[in-house]
């Protein structure tokens, strides 16, 4: 007997489905400096945020971000039944410490750069399941808390192959309630870590590319559904070469997304202009995409139905070293206007 | 208006309790040589598993308990809806691997040595809620991979106080199920980060004891519950200093556990004979004692009514070293024999 809220292999739809009744965007600058630089609620120029270390200050971006959508929302974290969130730091540290000085109930989640679309898919399980009505969903990223801690020492200033993403400085929240308005969550689906044997940490495109196609393809395979009926399909972090890679893939499967599909790595940066190479990536890169540019054009009626699927590299930064190959997972949400 | 299936601030319950239909519980030897030995599937002597690496060996371990547990529910990893899992590899590696290799859709969890409880959690909100019928909930540690990771190089055999624990080399795995036998989850506790300010990585129960002692005071007033209508209360890995800090606390709070409280860090050592200090710790701590010894206890009608208490450290290496100190985590699950 399959489950009574789940389509096909791995699909679960949301019979009211919960409502994305505010958001927060908080993006250092150079992302304010991309093409999306309006649409985001704060921007920090100084890359410490006043305080003497990257990983304090990733840490406060993420409260920052979920502190502007609290506002919004006129809530108190009081108020909020859960905090779902995740990192890249080891040990997803700075969403631990966000959730110390917050102090809501907290689940921590990992599942890369991926993260902010599984937060969205448990919390909105959470409230259609009638056990909050009230979730806060937050991630965040920052460049050089990554770049030391998956690549080098980020004052060595290695020169990035043309392959490699930029990771993006910020952190997104979301409030997702069982009433109120705004664009509502109706699907989600649950990705398979994929990988195809690419283990080159400065490409994660390549990596994730199958684990996004398998999802994409796993959603409308269990939905019923074909590629027009959405406005948009955007991917979390593939970037140029991996959005290019999927569309690919995701030709041999028979869908052909064409131009309703892109990427919030590709969305984020002016690559000639802002020497990003293959585009932008981290937690932080579909969340505040999300959280800004996407729930804007939902909410300003440009896009009525977009399904969003982050995208996340399992490795760490010894994964490679000892011979593993990089799995990739996709997460998918569908985001509609109500 | 508060949720339907939730008590009071933290405590969410199920209408359908999910059962634990099956479970698998692999150690290394030093943890078949404790007072819980003969409860465990399976034994892995070599600390390496055969594989060229610790990494390996911890998520072979992680594979082997979820296969064992697929084994006695007679199921194929086709037939579970989702698999949860996290561990303390730098980015849960382990986890994530372990999920590319069985091929099931992956939410990955990160909770520390909580990790097995929050899964449990998730795991029975999934069920419950009516999107899985059947969910794998897993975990791993390794006394190797978490040594070099968190404190010293291992083979540097760097002495250890009398503060620290001793992590569990092992995987603990369930599976959820809808429908079937065994003992059922019918509420769980989502925990916050408290943090008291202690900040000695060598000393995690002091760290984590406020936030066991939060989970279960907050447990017991949510549900409205005494004590006594559990015949026992036992928490992840606080290991002899942190059970007894969290006893005073409890009493401060005016709960009395008396002898029904105690820990899967101190039932799976003997601290005298093998030299294991404060007692056991890690993701497989309270996972591989749920999955062996305590699900046989209820099975044999032995014990009736369990709280247990995943307990989890929220730091990384680098944390303490930065000036942080350490917030404690205790998620909370009741599983009861039917």
């Amino acid at each position: 007997m399959p489950a009574a809220k789940k389509l096909g292999q791995q699909t679960v739809f949301f019979q009211n489905p919960p409502a994305i009744i505010a958001s927060g965007a908080v993006v250092g600058s150079k992302e304010a400096e991309g093409p999306l630089g309006k649409t985001f609620d704060r921007v920090i120029d100084d890359p410490y945020h006043g305080e003497k270390s990257w990983e304090r200050a990733e840490r406060r971006l993420l409260e920052d971000a979920v502190q502007i959508a609290l506002q919004k929302a006129n809530l108190s974290p009081q108020q909020v039944d859960f905090f779902l969130a995740g990192d890249l730091e080891n040990q997803t540290e700075a969403s631990a410490l966000a959730a110390r000085d917050l102090g809501m109930p907290y689940l921590g989640l990992y599942g890369a750069c991926s993260t902010f679309y599984e937060g969205i898919t448990v919390g909105a399980v959470l409230i259609d399941g009638g056990f909050a009505e009230r979730v806060v969903v937050a991630v965040s990223s920052h460049c050089c808390t990554a770049e030391k801690q998956f690549r080098f020492p980020t004052e060595q200033g290695v020169q990035r192959p043309l392959t490699q993403s930029w990771t993006v400085t910020g952190a997104g929240a979301v409030v997702l309630a069982a009433g109120g308005s705004g664009p509502v969550v109706t699907h989600a689906t649950i990705g398979k870590a994929i990988d195809l044997g690419q283990g080159d940490p400065s490409n994660f495109g390549a990596a994730m590319a199958p684990a996004a196609t398998d999802t994409i393809v796993r959603h409308l395979l269990d939905t019923g559904r074909g590629p027009k009926e959405y406005d948009l399909v955007v991917t979390g972090d593939l970037g140029i070469i991996g959005r290019d890679l999927a569309e690919e893939l995701l030709k041999d499967h028979g869908f052909d997304l064409a131009d309703r599909f892109t990427d919030c790595g590709i969305l984020i940066y002016d690559p000639q202009k802002q020497d990003t190479h293959a585009g932008g990536s981290g937690c932080a890169c579909s969340a505040v995409v999300t959280a800004g540019y996407i729930l804007q054009q939902i909410q300003a009626g440009k896009l009525q139905r977009v399904l969003g699927v982050g995208t996340g590299a399992l490795l760490n930064a010894d994964s490679p070293k000892q011979g593993e190959t990089i799995p990739g997972i996709g997460h998918a949400a569908v985001i509609e206007r109500r």
